[in-house]
C-alpha cells in the first residue's frame, strides 16, 4: 500500500481534488456520479488493505511512538473544508499506520482476523444507518435479532427466555448484575439502597474478567463486596472455596446473591466447573451467571461443548460472537432464562419514545428493555456470517482454531528448552508460555529464572512491534510475572503460521 | 432496486454461486480476486441503496407487519453453508425491506440522513476492525480520539479535563452519574451503600431523557430518588422548583448531589436555563451535568450557541455527534472538566489486560478508564467528516438545519387552520404540531378537539408508513395527547422537502 494515493487512477471523469463534501450526497442533489467515485476510491483503499492484511510477506504494522506518530500523521481539523481527494488520502494514511488485525501473524487479542462476510454485513449496516430501538425503523434487523438470539438461547439450552445485544461483554455482564438484582430484590429499582437492610454480595473467580468488579462499583455494591474466589493451578474457580466464602458472608450478616462462573478466562482460557458451582447456587439461593464471552463459541462444536457442561443451569449467559466466532467488532450478547426480566429491569415507561399505540405489534420494539436507548445494529454482520457458514461451517471454524492450538502446543513441546509453558494443557485457544533465550536454557526453572523470563518478555514484545512481523500479548497473572498469551481466533491461521510464530520468537529473542 | 439480484452482471470471471465463505479470505490464501468480487457486489448494492435513498421519487419504505415480514424474508440459518451469490442476494433483500433513513422525507428520529464522508469513515473502520482499548493496536485512532475530544472540550469551554466516547447518550449520562459519585463520595467505589448514611438524590427535568432515571436505577439509588423537576410551558426546567425540591430533600435528611440540565429535550427540543441552575448547584454543592446529547451541535454555530450559555460551568457534558452533527450511528461523547476522574472512577487495575510496563507511554491507553473494556472505533467517522467540512462547513451545516426549521414553522403558520403548533417557537429543530383534518378546522381548540387530534395522529402515521412517502414521529407528552414531532437533522433537506412534507400530510390526512 502506498503511503498516500497521489493521483486519481481510476480513469473516472470526476476530479475529487476539485470537489468537497457539499458537492456530493446528501447536500448536492443528483450527485450520484461524484458520490460513487468518492466512495469507490475509499473502498479500493480498503480492498488493498485487506489484500495486504492477508499477505504473509507484508508487515503487521509500522510502529511509531505516540510522539513520532503525531509528527507523521496530520490530525488537524481546520477552519476550511478539505477537498475529497485529501479525504481519500487521509483514509489511505490512516490505514497505512494501522495495525493489521487481520494478518495471520497477529495473535494479540481475543478478537483476531477479519471475516469477509461479516465485513460485508458491517458495510451494509453502515449504509442502512439505522437505530435498533423499534421495528418501525429497523424491521428486518429487529426480526433478525429475534431469530438469531432465539437460536443462541436454544444452543445454550434455554427453552424460553430473552436476550439482547450489548456493546461488549462488560456491558453484557452489567446487564446480568442488574437483572439478577431486579429478579431477586425488585424493590431496589425504585427505592435503591434503602430497599434492603443487608449488603448484597457478589462472587467471581480471581481470574475472571474485571467487568464483574466494575459492575459492583457501578451498581453501588462496592468493589469490596465483589468477592474474589481462589482458583486452582489450572485457573478454575475452586467450588469449595466459593462455598466457604458464601457461608462467611452469610455469617457476617450480608446477603450473597450473585455468582459469576467464567467459561474461558481472559488469560489462561480456563473454564470454571459449572455443575458444582450451580449446586452451590441452588443450595444458597444465588443467581448463577455464566460469563462465556470468550468461551461461548465452543458451544458450536460437538468436540468442545462439554467444557461448558451444565450451562443450561445458569440464569444468565454472556456470549460474544466478536471473539471466537470471528464476527466483526462489536458483537456481544446476553441471554436470560426468564422472559420479561429485561423489560422489568430496564423499563422506564418512556412513552414519549416508545409509543404504546402503534399500528403494529410493539412487542418487537426493544428500546424500553435496554439501558442504552439507541443501539447500533450489531446483528446483521453476525446473521450474514452465520448464514454463509451454516452450523456445520461454524463447527469446522471452531474445530480449526483448536486444531491450530493443539499444533502450537505440540510445536512448543517439540522445541524443547526454547519455551516454557505456563499452563501445560490449555482448555481454550489461549497458549500461555515464556520464550527462553539461549543463556537461560538448561538451567533450573526456579524463582530467579522466572523473574528473568518475566523481565525479558516486554523487551521481546517491543522487538516484535518494531520489526512488525508478529504480535502476541503478554501480561502478569497474580504472582506470575509477565508471560506471553497467544490467541488463535483468526480462522485464516494455518500450520505454517504457527511454525512462523515459534521460529520468529527465536529469531527475535535468542540473544536476550 | 431489484427485489433480489438474480445474476452476476459485473462481467467478472468469478461465479459467486459456485463458491463459499471458505473460498475467500481469510480461510483461502491467494483469494484476492474472489474476495474482491464478493465485496464489490455488496458495495454495488449499497451504492444503489444510497442512490435510491437520495432519490425523492423513491419510497422511504415498503411497510409490512412483523408477521408478513417473516413470510417475505428468509431469516433461517441452516446446517449447511450457503454460496456467496445467495449471501449477496440476502444483502439486497435486507436493504429492499429496510427503511431509508437517509431519504430527505424521513423526519422520524433525532438521527436522520446519511453523511457520505462519515459513511466512508465507517467502512474503513470496519475494514480496520480494531478495538479501542490500547495505543498498541489502534495507534492512529487513539490519537485521533485525543485530538477530537480535546477540540470538543475547548468548544464547550473546558480548558483541561478528559473525555471518552460511549455507545450512545444513555451510557454517556451513566458515566456522568458514576463519575460524579466518585468525585464527591469516593468511598462509594469500594464500600458501596455502606459508605454513606444518607440517601443520595438526583434531579432532572420532567422532560429530560429517561436515561437519568435509568442510571438512578442501575447505580442503586432507586428511581424514587431521581426527582423530576417541573418544566414551564416551553419545556424548560423551572429553577425555583429545582431549589424548592433540593431544599425539601435536605430537610428529609437526604443528600442531593446531582443535577441534570438538558440542552435539547427529546420531544420539544427545549433548553434548560444553565446559569440559574448552575447558581443553585454552587449554592447547594451539587454536581452540574449538562445533557447536550441532542443540543450539543448548536455549539458549532455562532448564531445558535447562546442557547447553551453557561455550559462551561458544568462539570460534565454529554454531546452526541450522531445527532445534529450527522455522524453515523453510534457516536456519543462524554466530557469532564476534571482530568483523571474517569480513570479514578473506572480503574480496576486489570494489569493482566492493561500492562503497566509497555515500551510506549501508556497514558494513551484507554481501557482502564471505561466501563466497556473493549470499545468500537467511533472516532474515525467523526474525524473524517469534520475534517472534510472544517469548522466553517459544520457551522453552515447546523445553520442550514435551523433555516429549514424556520421555513417549516413559517410554512405551518402560512397554512392556517390545517395545523396547530404544540410549541409556538421551537428552540431546536424539533417542530411539534398536530395536523388538523377538514372536519376539525375552524372550531375551538378545546380539550375535546385536542383529544380528537391526539386520536387521529397515530392513524395518520400509519397512512404515511403504508404509502411510504413520509415518516414523522409522534408521541404524547405528559397530559398532552399524541402529536407529531418533526426533526430536520439531515443536511440534505431542502425547502421543497419541507413543502412536500406539509402538503403530503394534508393529502394523507384531510379526510380523517
Amino acid at each position: 500500500m502506498q503511503n498516500c494515493n497521489d493521483s486519481n487512477t481510476t480513469g473516472s471523469s470526476v476530479d475529487l481534488s476539485k470537489i468537497y463534501h457539499s458537492d456530493i450526497f446528501p447536500m448536492k442533489e443528483n450527485s450520484s456520479l461524484s458520490t460513487r467515485e468518492f466512495l469507490q476510491r475509499v473502498i479500493d483503499i480498503c480492498l488493498e488493505f485487506i489484500d495486504e492484511s492477508n499477505d504473509r510477506s507484508q508487515p503487521i504494522l509500522r510502529y511509531y511512538d505516540p510522539e513520532e506518530m503525531k509528527m507523521k500523521f496530520n490530525f488537524d481539523i481546520g477552519e476550511e473544508p478539505l477537498n475529497l481527494e485529501q479525504i481519500v488520502r487521509d483514509c489511505a494514511q490512516a490505514l497505512y499506520y494501522q495495525v493489521r488485525t487481520a494478518h495471520p501473524h497477529y495473535f494479540n487479542q481475543l478478537s483476531c482476523g477479519l471475516d469477509i462476510v461479516s465485513l460485508a454485513g458491517e458495510w451494509l449496516t453502515a449504509a442502512a444507518n439505522t437505530n435498533m430501538f423499534t421495528y418501525e425503523i429497523a424491521p428486518v434487523f429487529i426480526l433478525m435479532e429475534h431469530e438469531v438470539l432465539k437460536k443462541m438461547r436454544q444452543i445454550i439450552g434455554f427453552n424460553d427466555g430473552d436476550s439482547i445485544l450489548a456493546p461488549g461483554g462488560a456491558i453484557s455482564n452489567l446487564y446480568a448484575v442488574i437483572a439478577s438484582r431486579q429478579q431477586m430484590f425488585p424493590e431496589y429499582k425504585t427505592k435503591g439502597l434503602n430497599a434492603l437492610p443487608q449488603q448484597l454480595v457478589l462472587f467471581t473467580s480471581e481470574h475472571s474478567h474485571y467487568s464483574i468488579k466494575s459492575a459492583g462499583s457501578v451498581c453501588g455494591f462496592g468493589t469490596d463486596n465483589v468477592i474474589e474466589v481462589p482458583c486452582d493451578e489450572k485457573g478454575k474457580m475452586i467450588p469449595s472455596e466459593l462455598e466457604r466464602l458464601v457461608k462467611a458472608q452469610y455469617e457476617m450478616g450480608n446477603r450473597p446473591y450473585f455468582v459469576n462462573c467464567t467459561c474461558g478466562t481472559t488469560v489462561l482460557g480456563s473454564f470454571d466447573p459449572i455443575n458444582p458451582i450451580a449446586d452451590i447456587c441452588e443450595k444458597y439461593n444465588l443467581w448463577l451467571h455464566v460469563d462465556a464471552a470468550w468461551g461461548g463459541g465452543l458451544l458450536l462444536s460437538s468436540k468442545q461443548r462439554h467444557k461448558l457442561h451444565g450451562i443450561e443451569r445458569a440464569r444468565s449467559v454472556t456470549w460474544n460472537p466478536h471473539k471466537l466466532m470471528g464476527t466483526l467488532l462489536q458483537c456481544s450478547t446476553i441471554h436470560f432464562k426468564q422472559d420479561g426480566l429485561l423489560l422489568e429491569t430496564n423499563q422506564m415507561c418512556a412513552d414519549y419514545l416508545f409509543q404504546q399505540d402503534k399500528h403494529y405489534d410493539i412487542t418487537y420494539d426493544t428500546g424500553d428493555k435496554v439501558i442504552q436507548c439507541g443501539r447500533h445494529n450489531d446483528i446483521f454482520k453476525l446473521w450474514l456470517m452465520w448464514r454463509s457458514k451454516g452450523d456445520k461451517g461454524y463447527e469446522r471454524h471452531i474445530d480449526h482454531l483448536f486444531e491450530m492450538t493443539d499444533y502450537m502446543v505440540k510445536g512448543i513441546k517439540a522445541r524443547g528448552d526454547k519455551f516454557h509453558m505456563v499452563l501445560e494443557n490449555p482448555e481454550c485457544v489461549n497458549v500461555s508460555f515464556w520464550y527462553v533465550p539461549n543463556r537461560l536454557r538448561g538451567i533450573p526453572h526456579n524463582e530467579e529464572r522466572i523473574k528473568e523470563l518475566g523481565r525479558i518478555t516486554p523487551i521481546l514484545k517491543a522487538r516484535m512491534m518494531h520489526k512488525g512481523t508478529l504480535m502476541i500479548s503478554y501480561q502478569p497473572l497474580g504472582d506470575i510475572p509477565n508471560f506471553f498469551r497467544n490467541i488463535i481466533s483468526n480462522s485464516g491461521v494455518q500450520k505454517k503460521d504457527v511454525d512462523f510464530l515459534l521460529d520468529e520468537l527465536d529469531r527475535l529473542g535468542h540473544d536476550l
